[in-house]
């Protein structure tokens, strides 16, 4: 009795792994898988970096402040706020899900998550640092040293092991087991008909063109304003700024809409307050469709089930400054 | 033999509990006990609004930022950053331990932390917010809402609850088990002889007449320049502000010692910008004495003894705003 009951689990769960594989592998979006670091030392390393404000020249401002993972991986607000609360010339994009894009930026100027983690640090509009007084800062630290020693298994801070260090910190920040990542994996109550219906209008009118992949996005640029121009008082140029050409103007990074409850407000200049405004923006100045109100709200409702599992450690607690460590200088003196 | 070995060892453990006691008792300076919340919702409640930046006008500012509990719960910058980047007038004291303090605030202006918490909120200088919009923010959320519920045992938002919530949470913030206390507790070999000759030091200059009990400080209002004054830029009128008596004024509450490794830099003005210099400085001014560089390192070895456990929690994941949520106003329009 016992042997046959066994048996018929062991034979429905075969047949629920099969149903799995085909649901996922038929639609245009692939459920987020988990990420085991393979250097734990080097991610908690990062971590570290992510929310120390001493890589700024202020002392204030960490990669955390605008890529809050509190909240989504994002600041919230329109454009970020830099040293001296200079107002950013764009909308932070979350880092969650980040290691999935093609490219970082919303122009995609940095190749990868290394080579993204440097720009704010030196930018004098975000942290107003420099490389070289922000290494200087973290090798100032025995703690810093000793964690570098154990990630890296050799003594040296420098900026090229800094940002390794933050990437594989981000790299970790993957968020699987949202609800609809569940309907893909065969859970069929995972997801209502509201949300399902809306998931159908998502993929039969054509976001999933740019929005697929286990990311829903991030694969591709694409012009913001395809049949209407998108209006915006933002002067960013977008994939000019990079290439140069003139037909690559506000063409922007496709932005992953993992958790997109949480990374309001939306678009590259946070133009949009709302889901209900952005999918009501997009259907018009990309697909040349009027949504129905009630589209609307079930797209909304669907894209709600993206948000996968968040953050999940520890709140880092930083080595202090000592007497050789540079100083912040928030302030003109 | 087995039970003769185990009532020697019970001997032991009583000779080192009488003497644990002994030595406690016969010190200027206590040891910190661990704090067990009796309402773990309104401490997670409390934990979650202290990380919120939407309690500021900006979104960008939370108690933490300048509270930073990466960082001795403090900013480790002269004085802080507010809302559009103001200078702050003083320098922000530590949350760790900060129940113990006979009042909030240098100037004591706020009898506990539940008062306290209601300040920087509506501070225009700080987190520029108003009691009402900080309210119809967080109660906008259901998520939030919940919460409350679960800490309060009944449906309501305002803002008793919410600083009462904070102040819960500040309450768990203590941080027992640094080494001076284990040495308080009988364990000899906690400190060094240097570090041991700096207590004799803090001790027999006459330190300990302000920096006394568990938090080493926190119990009264000091004038700030006994014997000499003490020489800055700051128009920080100290405790006259508040009884509006011309004798308080440079009277502040004496900070705790505790952490003070992590809390730099030091005085209300944040005018020392490390240990050696603020004990020189305090040496001189409070106490007319010249102390020797060997005497001066000894009490800064000593001082960094009473770090204790620092904050051990999760980052706390917070509820996303809504389309009814007031949004944050970083820029001018």
């Amino acid at each position: 009795m016992m042997m046959r009951k066994l048996t018929v689990s062991l034979l429905s769960i075969g047949v629920i792994m099969t149903s799995m594989h085909v649901i996922a592998a038929n639609e245009p979006i692939q459920p987020i898988k988990p990420v085991k670091p393979e250097n734990a030392e080097l991610v908690e390393l990062g971590k570290m970096l992510f929310f120390d404000p001493r890589l700024s020249k202020s002392g204030f401002i960490s990669c955390n402040s605008c890529h809050n993972l509190s909240m989504g991986g994002t600041d919230n607000i329109k454009t970020s706020i830099g040293h001296k609360w200079q107002q950013g010339p764009i909308n932070a994009p979350t880092v969650l899900n980040s290691s999935m894009n093609l490219a970082q930026f919303w122009d995609g100027r940095a190749k990868d998550l290394k080579e993204q983690a440097g720009g704010p640090i030196a930018n004098p509009g975000e942290m107003a640092s420099t490389h070289d007084i922000a290494v200087k800062v973290i090798d100032s630290m025995s703690k810093y040293q000793a964690q570098f020693k154990k990630a890296f298994g050799s003594d040296g801070v420098d900026i090229d092991r800094v940002t390794t260090a933050i990437a594989a910190f981000e790299e970790t920040l993957v968020t699987p087991g949202s609800r609809f990542d569940k309907w893909l994996e065969g859970d069929k109550n995972a997801l209502s008909k509201e949300e399902q219906d809306g998931y159908n209008v998502f993929k039969s009118s054509g976001c999933t063109k740019c929005h697929n992949g286990p990311a829903v996005g991030g694969n591709s640029f694409e012009k913001m304003g395809v049949y209407k121009p998108y209006e915006t008082k933002s002067t960013a140029e977008g994939r000019k700024g990079v290439t140069g050409k003139e037909e690559d103007r506000l063409h922007f990074k496709v932005p992953t809409l993992r958790n997109v409850e949480l990374t309001y407000p939306y678009f590259h200049d946070g133009g949009a307050a709302t889901l209900e405004e952005a999918v009501d923006t997009m259907a018009k100045i990309q697909l040349n469709k009027e949504f129905s109100k009630e589209e609307i709200a079930n797209v909304v409702a669907f894209l709600k089930t993206l948000t996968g599992k968040q953050p999940d450690f520890k709140l880092p607690i930083l080595p202090p400054s000592n007497n050789s460590t540079p100083r912040p200088e928030p302030f003109d003196k």
